[in-house]
C-alpha cells in the first residue's frame, strides 16, 4: 500500500448559506482545493455527506457535485457514516490513491442543514442512532449523549461546571478562524447559565449545526515530495465500530471504537499519544470530547476533565484541541465535519494556522464519530 | 494493486419483507456469504444503499448492520450511488482488499421500499436524478425515461413493440431463478396489452421496486486460489460519471459514463465485447438495455432493439443478459441490485445457475447505474 499525502485544502465558513445549494457548496471548496494544489482535474471523487436526501431531496449526490465543479467524467460517490462521514469519505479517497487505482481523490464533506424547521433537522440527526431500539422510545440524539454526561457525572464525581472548560477553550480558538460559525468567546458565568437542552447537557455544551462544504486533495507521497514541500503526509489511517445503541456496550462510557481506530492509527505511524502536537478532537457535545481524550490514551478514564481544568487542552498545553474552534465553534456540518478537521490540521501543520496557531507543530491527529461513538474514523498527520 | 476474487455470495428472495428491518434483511444475505466462503469474520463492510434514511429513518447504516451481523468492531460504511450503489460498494471494497489495507471485505446490498406508499417510494427515488434542474419541474424519474425512449424510438424509426423482446427474455429467465420477485412468462401479447406508466413506457418496460439483500464476500486473488477452485476473480472494475441531468447531455441516447466505464473495464481485462459470455446489465426500463448494450459495444448505436429481436440476447444467444432475471423480473432494490448483478454472475460463472445457466460461462460483466446514466459502475469476472 502506497503512503498517501494531502496537498491542497478549501473550505467555506460553516454558517447559514441559504443562497447556496448542495452542490455550490461543495463546488466552492473543491475550487480552493484545487487551487492551493495548482491542479485542475481528479481520478475521482469522494462525497461525505449525511442528510442530502432527507433534507435537499438530492442523492447520487457525488455525480451531483462532480457535474457541478467541472470534474464530468470522474468516478464520484457519496460515503456516508452519520456524523462520521466527512472522516469515511477521506478513508475511501486514501485506499482508491494508495491500492493505486487513482493517482488523484478528492474527499469533499457538505452538509446543508439549516434551511427546514429545527424539527426537522433534529430528526434528521436521529437516523445517526439506532432507529429501531433507541429513536423509537423517544430519544433524540442529545437527550442520548445526555445521558451519557450524565453517568460520566455519576461515576467521576465532577460536576456539570468542570466541562466549561472545554467550551471556553472551543471558542476562544474560534475567533482566530475567519471560517468558523462562532466568534464570540464565552465565560465560566455564560456557560453556568445556559439555557438548558437535555438535562445536563445545556446550549453551550452543544455544537451548532451549520452548512458549508471543505475538501481535500489526496495523491501519492512521493508525487507530492517531488513536487514541493507543501504536502502533508497522512501517517496513519483507521477506522472501527462499536455497537449502534449505547444500551449494548458493557461499559457506555468507553468508546471502545474511538480506542480501537486510535491503536490503530498510532501503530501505522509509529507513534504514541505522546508524540501527538495537537489533536481535533469530536466535540459534538462536551461530553465527547471528554471520551475521546481517554478513549486515544491522553488521560486516564475519568480524568479527561482534569486535563482540561489544568488548561493542557489549550494553544500552549499539553494536547491543544478544538485548536480552530471544533465542532463547538467552528461548527457542525454534520457530514462535513470529518473534512474540516483534517483541513485544520494541515493548516496548523503548514504552520497557516495564524493566531491560532500551535508552536511548532508537526505531528497531527484527528478524530471523526458517526453517531454516539459508533462508527469511528481517527487519522494521523505529519508535516514530513 | 493486487487483484481480488469473490469466494462468498448470499442472496434474500426480492419481494415484500414486511417482517425484516433493513439489518435483518442485510444479516440473512451476510451470514449466506460468509457461509459460502467458510468464514466468519472480516476485516470491513461496504453496504450499497440508497434509500435508508429516506424511507426507514436509518442512517449510520454500515454500523447498523456491522452491529447486528455478528461483525462489531469492523470498519462499516455505507456508499451511495442512487439505484448504482451496489457497484459502487463493490467498488470500495475491491479498492481496501487491493490496497492491502484489508484482508477481507463485504459488499452487501440493501433496500427496502415496500413499506410506504407508493408516492414516497416515487418521491425517494426521484432523488437520483437533478432535484433543482429535472425533480423540480415535476419530472419522475420513470418520466425522464419516458423522454428518452421516445427520443430512441423517433431517432432510430423501432415502434414501441419492438422492446418486447428485452422484457419477454427477462422473465422467461427469472421463472428458473428462486431469489427472482417475478415468476410469471409474458408474452407479446401481454406486453402490448400493459398499461401505461409514463407514455411511452408501459409496465412491462419497467422494473417492480422491491425489498432484498444481496452480498459479496471480497478476498485476495492469491488467497482465494490456496483455498480453492470457487474463487471467482474480478479482472475489470471501473467507474465513470455523466451529468446528473439529462438534458446537459450532448446526445441523450448516448450513455458516456456506461461506454466509458467499459472501456476501462475491457481494458485492465485485456477483453474486448466478444469475448464477454454473459452480460448483467442494469434494465431498470426496457430503453436501458438498449442503451447499456449499445454503450458497451455489444451493438451498433441504434441496433440493440434489432439484436434482442433476432434472439441474441437469451441464454443461448450471442450475448446473454439478464440471465436470471435482470432488474425487470428479478426485481429492483434499488442500492441492492449491484449487487445481486454479481452474485448472479457468480452463480453463472461457477456452473450453478441451474436451468438459466448460459453453457461453458467463463467471463461474465455486470453494469451497474445511478440515476439516467449519471453514474455507472462496470465489472468484468472470470471462472479463472
Amino acid at each position: 500500500m502506497r503512503k498517501v499525502a494531502v496537498t491542497g485544502i478549501g473550505q467555506t465558513i460553516v454558517g447559514e448559506h441559504w443562497e447556496l445549494s448542495l452542490r455550490e457548496l461543495a463546488g466552492e471548496a473543491i475550487s480552493q482545493a484545487l487551487r492551493d494544489a495548482e491542479r485542475d482535474n481528479v481520478d475521482g471523487l469522494f462525497v461525505g455527506n449525511m442528510l442530502s436526501g432527507m433534507i435537499s431531496q438530492q442523492e447520487n449526490l457525488g455525480t451531483s457535485i462532480s457535474d457541478w465543479a467541472g470534474l464530468r467524467g470522474c468516478e464520484a460517490v457519496k460515503v456516508e457514516s452519520a456524523c462520521g462521514s466527512g472522516g469515511a469519505a477521506l478513508r475511501a479517497a486514501i485506499m482508491a490513491v494508495a491500492s493505486g487505482e487513482m493517482e488523484s481523490a478528492l474527499a469533499v464533506g457538505v452538509e446543508k442543514m439549516t434551511e427546514v424547521r429545527s424539527s426537522e433537522v433534529t430528526a434528521s440527526l436521529a437516523t445517526a442512532a439506532d432507529a429501531d431500539y433507541e429513536i423509537a422510545h423517544g430519544l433524540s440524539f442529545v437527550a442520548l449523549n445526555a445521558l451519557v454526561m450524565r453517568r460520566y457525572i455519576h461515576e467521576y464525581g465532577w460536576k456539570h461546571t468542570d466541562f466549561a472548560t472545554f467550551s471556553i477553550n472551543a471558542h476562544a480558538n474560534a475567533c482566530h478562524n475567519t471560517y468558523a460559525r462562532l466568534h464570540e468567546p464565552i465565560t465560566l458565568e455564560d456557560y453556568q447559565q445556559a439555557r438548558m437542552v437535555a438535562d445536563p447537557i445545556n446550549l453551550l455544551d452543544a455544537s451548532p449545526v451549520g452548512d458549508g462544504a471543505a475538501a481535500l486533495l489526496v495523491v501519492p507521497a512521493d508525487y507530492a515530495r517531488r513536487n514541493g514541500s507543501r504536502g502533508i503526509a497522512i501517517v496513519g489511517s483507521a477506522a472501527a465500530s462499536d455497537t449502534l445503541a449505547i444500551h449494548d456496550r458493557k461499559d457506555p462510557l468507553w468508546l471502545s471504537a474511538a480506542a480501537s481506530s486510535a491503536a490503530n492509527a498510532y501503530s501505522q505511524a509509529g507513534l504514541q499519544p505522546a508524540d501527538i502536537d495537537l489533536f481535533e478532537l469530536h466535540d459534538a457535545f462536551s461530553i465527547m470530547s471528554a471520551l475521546s481524550l481517554e478513549a486515544c490514551g491522553f488521560a486516564a478514564r475519568g480524568q479527561a476533565v482534569r486535563l482540561a481544568l489544568e488548561g493542557e487542552i489549550t494553544i500552549n498545553g499539553r494536547i491543544p484541541i478544538c485548536t480552530l474552534g471544533g465542532l463547538k465553534a467552528r461548527g457542525h456540518p454534520v457530514g462535513a465535519t470529518g473534512i474540516y478537521q483534517i483541513v485544520e490540521l494541515v493548516q496548523q501543520l503548514r504552520g497557516e494556522a495564524g493566531a491560532a496557531q500551535v508552536p511548532g507543530a508537526r505531528i497531527g491527529m484527528a478524530q471523526n464519530i458517526g453517531g454516539s461513538g459508533a462508527s469511528v474514523i481517527t487519522h494521523i498527520l505529519s508535516r514530513n
